[in-house]
């Protein structure tokens, strides 16, 4: 197999809602009326954002899955996605897993797959997706104001718990073991629940390298502080709160959303959230006060080993 | 320097046409009515697509340029980027010089940087480029009928040339090696020329991995063969075609535009080249038969040593 018919064989599907797909220079879409465009891409290296021998079919689902959770966390549709990939060697098992992982999930969330480029190289994969919102309904990180309530969905530190426990550096039980990976393994974007946010969240973004470091975004860019109560995080209740309350907080690969709303959407939100199937939780308010304040349940600051995530740190 | 003041200083400029910028989740971009959307991606891997102590401003001006070209390939008009990049450390004066290259193009075409990712790895860089067309006027690959006339923009072989030499395989004299490398290092992407000829052009792509192989994808794709007079592909006169004929017709990385266009467009299309200030060389002719045949002046065939690039040969 050379490169061309990996690409014919693995990576060319039919598009089903671009003009033109994979295999001219670049892929050809129609814009929906009525909308703007969301552009978002990452970049997963072996070895740093996953371990080399992950399960190829996690690993292309986890693949797309980063990129819609950006999506989702504007508000917007997922439409399309383009590949990068380098690979040490054109091993053709290792391809067809990480491509049933891609593109059942690229299926499940009505993304086509319209273009890529492979190369030989260390083991790298670079994702850029497109959504669509209606014009101006973009949820975006500078809307939070003083008084609007924090939400979070999902829970968080479990993703975290499983790469302690990979590295060794604490131990689950097997049966938490395996809800704890398949969270870090398989995240599940947060696209219905975005978009079922829009014109309710006054900012939102989704939780990539930890809730504190991600919220301290939404301050920054709206210029506010917050306070936040961190045992009121959600979590696994088998994680017990004083030994994993970094992981729950900062702990990141949660690929839950993180947003504000004003009081008055509470409501809202929680039909929002029961639309959409996931669950909600209420973890804080937004201040006028720069800062981030995070109180245990007895209202005591607590402070954590590390906030946010630098990858050249 | 920590990760996010590098984002800060070097990679976030005021977006000109983008409603929203680096530092949301997504960039929103504002469609231009009665357009679509273009979409194109290339991954650059240290060692295989550079040398790895290429003077990094030229390094940021070919990352763009090399996505530029797909959309002039296109016919289109480049409108925004997103690069993720993996950087083996914090080099400053390496990050500001790769930045000057880079951004010094994208403002010289228009282009707004509204996204990325930067992480730590084997240095890898990946652009992903988005334009704009005419609703149903992108050029394809698959456009090419019998009697159409071939074209090539600019000069072949050049890129290939300098290569051979900082290989050790070959030897330019300096004035010629100073031409090569600057093709190499710094293509110019034929933006222009690409869009002067919407509704000129039966078929376009760029030429990246070499002339021969290129075009056979235009023969694939339109289902129709060629025959081409290799003498006649242009190139710059100080190489001795009998030496660098390999180079000229499959060298790669030359980054200019292959189109086909029906004999009766030929004054159309040098006028639009014309316009567009780049020269434009008539090559050889599309047939009903299927294969590129190879000519020399003496219309003997021509048989290359390599046809196109496979990454993983």
């Amino acid at each position: 197999m050379n490169e061309f018919a990996m690409i014919r064989r693995y990576f060319t599907r039919p598009a089903r809602r671009a003009r033109l797909g994979v295999g001219d220079d670049a892929a050809v879409l129609v814009p929906t009326p009525g909308t703007e465009l969301l552009v978002s891409t990452d970049l997963l290296v072996a070895g740093r954002h996953f371990f080399a021998d992950v399960d190829p079919a996690a690993l292309g689902h986890k693949t797309l899955a980063v990129n819609l959770s950006d999506i989702a966390a504007m508000g917007g549709e997922p439409v399309w996605a383009v590949l990068g990939a380098a690979l040490p060697t054109l091993d053709e098992a290792w391809i067809a897993a990480f491509c049933d992982g891609l593109f059942a999930l690229a299926e499940r969330t009505g993304v086509d797959i319209v273009g890529g480029d492979t190369t030989c190289g260390p083991l790298t994969l670079s994702v850029t997706i497109g959504g669509e919102v209606p014009a101006g309904q973009a949820i975006r990180r500078d809307g939070a104001r003083p008084g609007d309530e924090i939400w979070v969905s999902g829970q968080l530190g479990l993703a975290a718990a499983a790469l302690a426990h990979l590295s060794g550096e604490a131990r689950l039980s097997a049966p938490l073991l395996a809800e704890c990976r398949k969270r870090l393994e398989w995240p599940e974007p947060r696209i219905g629940l975005g978009m079922a946010l829009r014109g309710i969240a006054s900012a939102m973004l989704d939780i990539s390298d930890g809730f504190a470091g991600d919220l301290g975004h939404i301050l920054e860019r709206s210029a506010v502080g917050a306070t936040v109560d961190i045992d009121a995080l959600p979590t696994d209740n088998r994680l017990e709160r004083a030994i994993w309350r970094d992981a729950i907080a900062a702990g990141g690969d949660d690929y839950e959303l993180c947003f504000t709303a004003p009081p008055a959407q509470a409501a809202a939100v929680r039909a929002a959230a029961a639309r959409a199937g996931v669950d909600v939780t209420r973890v804080g308010v937004i201040d006028a006060a720069p800062g981030l304040r995070l109180l245990d349940a007895q209202q005591r600051p607590v402070h954590l080993k590390r906030n946010g995530f630098d990858h050249f740190a």
